[in-house]
């Protein structure tokens, strides 16, 4: 095979080498760089393999080769176990022999600083010059079930029987392959493909991904992420997986800061907000789940089911022969904000034509009428039929263990539903596990993987039409920033700026900087800030001062401005005085847009004030947003009832304040702005106010 | 055995019993109410074992006996499996035959509404008769492995060997008992005595666990609670174990709205505040942890370890054999607030000494150095050995699935160590955690089982000494209380009762209704409220006027109040018009004070403001509570840095703030009172002032 030069190419070289080299294989099979042999022997790959070893005439009892060059036929796959001095050679050994890909397992690289990034990159210029693709450096290899290609050093792989299946794991941490292997083994749960990425330098998780969109053996995407690379190709994957009807879960590292440090010197990525990652994976319809064993256990739920429209009922069911065990998922499901719903009058009727009386409550216990076959099978086709509810949870107790045709039988009898069951099962019952897995029914261990599962199918969305670009508003916006001067716009160009975006600033005149009074457009009280785009904080540096009442007040304060800050920051170029009507709304809000350095532009709403700022209220979606979805971000916010009348308050114009978002989000179209921010926007009963922004671009 | 009348004699009845009746036990075996002769049988349980049924001559193939009465010697414990109606009838004959014990199966008493209320009275009134000790009603049964006594109706007890061990579990649910009897079947993790208590009608999870507190087969204790029952027998447990050095861990429901309301309609429990329920474990020394995994799998972390002092070290040192499972672990912590430390240098020097070179990481990744014996050995001895850590997290990778030689076995050998090790293997490894249970080391299956142990073990503290009473600030309360007329105290009597307890409240002079002036003794701008008890939310109706700049206007403003209000709440008694300063401090906060309906008096601190309100940011405890006690309840607020001179602001006189939640928690010593609040109290540079305070107190 020579190197591929589509995604289909690409993939049977990755996954469906009809060659595979081993080099530097160890001959000792318990050693790392000695296992890749034995494991692709002990699970029967079909196809052709070069163990190739210079100091030695066999290996693990098969004949060695001295070089590539002494191997008789084409080589689909390399896998380089050399240690990390090694590699390169290995490297250009590999494509001058005309191998369509290589797998690198030696660490050392992009991770290890600076000298380590420019080993990888020669890694990719070598590649690169003959069309070769690489995976890794640093990978755990690469494996498919279906085939027993087992080109992997994890010792997991040890195991006698692959679990196979019909999941394709997609991995950062070559660890969790054999998490996976051994975890999903124990319990039926088995997958088709499995390549550990390991630093990315030249495959992607995206274009891997994109290869395998229409895979015939795969059904969903498992992918285990420490940071997003390559936003581009990820991007293009969930569209070629969404369109072929394959849900994508990903488990993503970094929530925490100590989470985020590590993700970053484990891998040698850039440090991105792992808030904007979220926004990019929400965006691409990429679920991500909280707990590890969800991204193993949750992917039934989604395959052959497409997500629901808005306006869909967003209920979950629950229906249980233990009470206590259903309670403990939906206590979860309550903390994660997920509504438990009641049955309807309608259902309630239906369930008691079958003998099923119960009392109306969250949890459907079956308890009194006892664990049967018939009593669940009746109460689960009540409750999938039932249109209050999205998703049915069954929940089964001790029964489950030795008797799975009494309470679990029947969920399996109703797996073809189109509405999901998703079960938690209270006892150890491996058996049972499996046997739900066989039909694909989506199992839980855990009540809080089973709440984690649950809540990420409810949140998928079909995509949202592109937002709409008002190029006026962005081209008078482009002109503003051409006229200012330095990288950070004062404040009345920056005012100017999102006026032209289409955000209303507050009123405003400019005094000079002796405070020589003009008349103005608006009423006393006001507020008067030294205006210059030297300093960004004014408070600090004395510039602002708050409830003028009068003239003469104001001339005052205007001038002890000025003294106060020539006195503080001396260096600065002051450009007059602002003088601004004081104004209140219902509630101050902070509009935000910046390029985030792994995903790119993301648009932020969040409450104003410093309260808010330390509870971390804010959301957050990749740029440009329609104001749909602005109104979305507007009502995940944890204060959003401070808008919509809060405690006989007035309610704000909460249309108004999501145009505003979809405006600053329209920045996404201006690269050369770098980060935007309104702080305070005021929303008033009708329309927002930009009290203050700061604008800056990029260096000229 | 006659009926227990001591501790001791409690716990043989219950657990070591000569003798059971089974009253109402099936000839079908496979039933619920056949279940315990078979398990009784199949686990050899030693004493004699009298089957009770009047339809039959024989039982699963024994002698059946018609009642009670026809049994020759004496019977310490019934299991009564009649069902609901026939109930009352079985514990009278029990109470009769002078049975110790009788554990109820059926449900229907408290849970099921009035009715079930009086029959489950019946039942405690019929037992005290004769001082018979009920377990139930609701109660899946009764267990001691090392006994073969399986009491029980749980259909995992179906299990061909009990787990046998030393943890004891106690559990309002039933179906927790079979969860945890498979589930630590499948990895070696063994129990001493379990016991579901069903609806506590009589014998409280509290006075079991106390009657177990020195069981020479328990090491830890086991609660699984959906509701607070008894608090004062469960404080008495806790008192007894803490004495006994047996940790106590639980796992609570409730913790969403959802599931409170499931906890009483499942229970028929009093609905109490799950925060406050967390407080009285908390003050308790009772462990609660969130996730369920983590009940079975955290206590060998806390046996034979007394909480750290305050001044310990309460860092996490981690050392793995696969960086990206350490990462998910350190992942999560970050996530609770559990600070995992880097290794100080002389911990790295001795690394580097024991030939393990690691960059400076939160994670000791030995994937470099290799997974081996000697490697991880040094590494754990040295992290061991470091002051800095508080407990030691090791993360073992594939190995552990077939290798456990290579880096499980360095954990055991250094199990017995002061400082805990918690283990997160990344594979499914159950012979290994076998292992690793046996030799008590406490491992998890999940990484957020594994984050929430620790955080758990990390939170434990020596029992705080008790909060000093000012007795006579008390009693001037009480004074003041007593004068006043009505269940809620107006503003001004509310102020002077905060007073006599040591809250100073604002300066303010009350002016007649009709509004004349009199000379202020602090200067304007003021504010003014309406004076009246019978209008605790002034602002709503009227009564209330900020910001008043001059005499003149204070006058107006006055008289404007009253005629809103009049007109508004025409019924409100008025008193008065109240003056005060307007007072601005650094933050303002809101105390509370209440009476739970199941843990008794509580004390809050948070916040104040409508966004605090929003983000529910308090911290709540036991009431009384000391200075110590209440600054830490301060630090733990998530707002807490606007206290301490957030972005260059002033510091709050943190300590006057502690000072005054000490003293409005000392309420726990007027019962009369049910709820006092001050909201706001301003926190300045220098002391606290209460503004506006509520206090209501039982009707007479």
């Amino acid at each position: 095979m020579p190197p591929p030069t589509d995604a289909t190419q690409l993939a049977e070289a990755l996954f469906a080498p009809r060659s595979v080299a081993l080099i530097g294989i160890s001959d000792d099979a318990s050693k790392t760089a000695g296992r890749p042999l034995r494991f692709l022997r002990k699970h029967g790959f079909g196809g052709a393999i070069y163990p190739v070893n210079p100091r030695r005439e066999t290996v693990q009892g098969e004949r060695a080769y001295a070089s590539l060059a002494d191997i008789p036929g084409a080589i689909d796959h390399a896998y380089i176990l050399v240690n990390t001095p090694a590699v390169e050679e290995a490297v250009a050994s590999c494509a001058a022999r005309g191998v369509a890909v290589a797998t690198i397992l030696a660490a050392g690289f992009a991770e290890a600083g600076a000298e380590g990034r420019q080993r990888q990159q020669r890694l990719v210029e070598i590649a690169g010059a003959t069309g070769m693709r690489l995976v890794g450096p640093n990978s755990l290899g690469v494996v498919n079930t279906h085939r027993g290609l087992t080109l992997t050093a994890n010792a997991s792989f040890l195991t006698d029987a692959l679990p196979k299946g019909r999941l394709t794991v997609i991995s950062q941490s070559g660890s969790l392959l054999g998490t996976f292997i051994s975890r999903g083994g124990a319990r039926g749960i088995g997958f088709a493909k499995m390549i550990s990425v390991g630093n990315e330098a030249d495959l992607s998780v995206g274009e891997i991904g994109a290869a395998l969109a229409d895979d015939a053996e795969t059904d969903a995407f498992l992918l285990f992420l420490e940071t997003i690379r390559r936003p581009e190709e990820i991007a293009r994957f969930a569209a070629l997986a969404r369109r072929a009807g394959k849900p994508i879960l990903a488990y993503k590292l970094g929530r925490s800061e100590a989470g985020q440090e590590l993700a970053v010197s484990h891998t040698g990525a850039m440090l991105g907000s792992d808030i904007a990652a979220e926004a990019f994976l929400r965006r691409h319809g990429i679920e991500r789940v909280d707990h590890l064993e969800t991204l193993l256990e949750a992917a039934p739920l989604m395959i052959g089911r497409a997500p629901a429209t808005a306006d869909a009922a967003r209920g979950v069911g629950v229906v249980a022969t233990t009470g206590g065990g259903a309670a403990m998922v939906v206590d979860r499901l309550g903390m994660l904000g997920v509504e438990v719903a009641v049955p309807s009058a309608a259902t309630a009727a239906r369930l008691k034509a079958a003998g099923i009386a119960a009392e109306p409550s969250r949890i459907l216990d079956l308890t009194l009428a006892g664990t049967r076959y018939e009593v669940m099978r009746a109460a689960l086709d009540a409750l999938l039929a039932a249109p209050e509810f999205a998703v049915v949870v069954a929940v089964v107790g001790s029964s489950a263990q030795f008797n799975p045709e009494l309470a679990v039988k029947p969920i399996i009898d109703c797996a073809g539903h189109a509405k999901p069951i998703a079960v938690f099962l209270t006892p150890q019952a491996d058996a049972t596990l499996r046997l739900l897995a066989e039909h694909g029914v989506a199992a839980f261990r855990t009540p809080e993987a089973c709440a984690d599962g649950i809540a990420a199918y409810l949140r998928r969305k079909p995509p949202m039409p592109a937002a709409a670009i008002d190029a006026e508003a962005v081209a008078r916006a482009r002109a503003v920033l051409r006229e200012a001067p330095g990288e950070v716009l004062d404040e009345r160009r920056s005012a100017a700026f999102f006026a032209a975006l289409g955000i209303p600033p507050v009123a405003s005149i400019t005094l000079d900087l002796d405070g020589t009074l003009r008349p103005l457009p608006f009423p006393f009280p006001v507020a008067a800030k030294v205006l210059s785009a030297d300093i960004p904080h004014k408070t600090e540096a004395g510039g602002v001062a708050l409830a003028i009442a009068s003239p003469q007040e104001l001339g005052e304060r205007a001038r002890a401005i000025v003294a106060t800050v020539r006195e503080r920051r001396p260096e600065a170029r002051l450009d007059g005085i602002l003088v601004q009507p004081m104004s209140a709304g219902i509630a101050e809000l902070l509009l935000g847009y910046r390029r985030d350095p792994q995903v790119g532009p993301v648009v932020t709403v969040g409450l104003g004030g410093t309260l808010a700022e330390i509870y971390r209220d804010f959301a957050v979606r990749l740029a440009p947003v329609s104001p749909d979805e602005a109104a979305e971000m507007i009502a995940e916010l944890r204060g959003a009832p401070v808008l919509s009348g809060f405690r006989g308050a007035p309610a704000g114009d909460i249309a108004a304040l999501a145009a505003a978002v979809a405006r600053i989000s329209t920045l996404a179209q201006l690269p050369e702005v770098i980060e935007a921010e309104i702080n305070p926007l005021v929303v008033k009963a009708s329309g927002v106010t930009a009290l203050d922004g700061l604008v800056r671009r990029s260096p000229p």
